[in-house]
């Protein structure tokens, strides 16, 4: 007897989110072709590392580049050093952002740093928030897209006039870009071309690349360099990072030309949702990368109870973790990934049929 | 042609240090035997980190323990947490410890944590200095061994009294047990006897136990997690440390039980180099773990070419770094590891030989 949603979510023959479980088999694929020879890198030197670095470097269109074993740590330091430059403590980033809700206040806590909150915790930060800022800021961080909304993206327009305004007010601007590939379909940009915008870039290797950990950093060489002081301090210079180095760099090869199906799938899918079922909406309603929320009228746990019954039934699974949104409703991110691909499309229709059926019953 | 004692010593048929080299083939080894169905740990939860930390909790003999992915994010969190607790800015260590000189500072610039300074740079801490000092401290590090001075021991008389003391002066004492498993021979103690004198504990994976890289911190359930809380601001929590955690608990099981082997080694290495060579001596003379330093009465480089020419004839590599130590002298540390069991004795004899002489020729 199934218990919990993610307990049936891994049971479900067609898990519909994400690439693949998160195992050992991950590194497995990568090391098994890997010549045992291959240096490590050692405290961030080393061919390894050191070529890494220079084609992501390249693929961003900046001068330099670090390998990081965290975006946590790349972020914290890019704003301090941002802040240090400029003898401010002072950034301003969204309410939502991961700095201010998921590192435990470390930017605060290690770096002393006093974030100003832009624009409300619902909507993207806009040219209006940046221009009536009254505070005297270091950096702007902007994150696209904006994850904890359901990842929503500025028109690209607005992005140019946000960036234009900063470098015309002396404010640098840093991008978040821990989706930046997922993106680019969308914008029909390069990477380059959206952090030609930015004075430094962050970039993820976990999330729609599907590699195992680790980031990169970006920006001027005398920046980067910094950089690398820094994370030392923070004992992210580890003597090793190649288990990560080499997995992501693979990962990345392999992935980058899926970001476009991996975004396609998310409207298709986000379609499915939007199809007149009762009470469940998704947010964006068309998704602008590989990702969205689904918003549901319901609890937490009356949903929890419909979706194992639906993954039963149907072998569909849609997620495996649901949140409390207040007021007597739920929600969960939907990422999409490598799995799409292998679902039939039937069996996924049924089960969105079965689910409107579920949730026309419970509403009854 | 080779150039560098780097080069030299890579190239040498029996390098006399360390384990081996430091390649993808260590992270094959681990992971070429396990079953890609186990199941990454998440943001340090997960049977694989949990079970690490409980086995080296116990290992230690503390109630709990948290996997760092290094030691300089571990230490400095503890001497954090302890100055806090005490509402105090101020901890004591060695002039030479690693928070001192190899971390860029990152205990003063990220934690404003003033260290007081016990001992002079070329001797050991003494329950004198502990005694005589003057400032209200929050945490005393002692490092055993002490690396930077060749890896010596205070007696463990004197180790128990420093204890002893700290604990009637409400000092917390926090061990730097980098290479712990490697003293314990000497003392004839195990790993949790000698922790029983600390509150907090750090040990590393990737010296004498060989893995890739990684760190435990352990002490009291209510002290490591709030070690979670800062590893989570450090950046140092990240989504899987799995490559690290799986290679270290398969490194410690096989080379725990050597580390007697590899001081025994030590011992008779340190013996070649005291046999009357002019203008070489060991520190310290008699090794009291793995390791120990060799000082030349010579500049850095004309200890390298010396050592270059006799890699060359004898197929015996020494080290591959010497460093300059001043006043026309240099030096260079020595652990011993897994290699050394494998060397000829008579060729490695015949090379210390041959190391007579070459030395003798350059004094002339």
């Amino acid at each position: 007897m199934v218990k919990t949603l993610l307990e049936a979510f891994n049971k479900a023959e067609y898990p519909v989110v994400g690439h693949g479980k998160r195992h050992v088999q991950v590194l497995k694929n990568t090391f098994d072709h890997l010549d045992g020879e291959i240096d490590s890198d050692i405290y961030g030197t080393g061919k390894v590392i050191e070529d890494f670095q220079t084609k992501m470097a390249a693929y961003l269109g900046k001068p330099s580049a670090v390998f990081f074993p965290s975006g946590t740590m790349a972020q914290q330091i890019a704003l301090r050093l941002w802040c240090d430059e400029k003898g401010s403590k002072k950034v301003a980033y969204h309410p939502l952002c991961h700095l201010e809700i998921h590192e435990q206040d470390g930017l605060k806590e290690l770096h002393h740093i006093e974030p100003v909150l832009l624009a409300d915790k619902d909507r993207l930060i806009t040219l209006e928030d940046v221009r009536n800022m009254k505070e005297d800021i270091a950096c702007l961080l902007l994150e696209l897209p904006q994850r904890e909304i359901g990842g929503q993206l500025p028109a690209y327009e607005e992005l140019e006039a946000i960036a234009a305004h900063c470098r015309a007010k002396g404010i640098k601007l840093h991008l978040d870009g821990a989706r930046l590939y997922e993106i680019l379909p969308y914008y029909g940009k390069t990477a380059a071309e959206v952090c030609s915008l930015f004075d430094s870039v962050y970039v993820s290797f976990y999330k729609g690349i599907g590699g195992i950990a680790g980031a990169i950093l970006a920006g001027e060489e005398a920046f980067t360099s910094q950089s690398k002081i820094w994370k030392r301090r923070h004992g992210g210079d580890l003597i090793s990072l190649y288990p990560y180095i080499l997995n992501a760099d693979l990962a990345f090869d392999e992935r980058l030309p899926k970001m476009e199906q991996y975004y396609q799938a998310a409207v298709e899918l986000a379609g499915m949702y939007n199809n007149g079922i009762e009470g469940i909406t998704t947010r964006p309603v068309t998704p602008v990368s590989n990702m969205f929320h689904v918003h549901a009228a319901m609890p937490k746990e009356k949903l929890e109870q419909i979706l194992i019954a639906l993954y039963e039934e149907t072998g569909i699974g849609l997620t495996g973790n649901i949140r409390d949104a207040g007021e007597g409703t739920s929600y969960y991110e939907v990422s999409l990934g490598d799995r799409y691909a292998a679902i039939p499309k039937d069996r996924l229709r049924q089960a969105f049929e079965l689910l409107h059926e579920k949730v026309k019953q419970t509403l009854i």
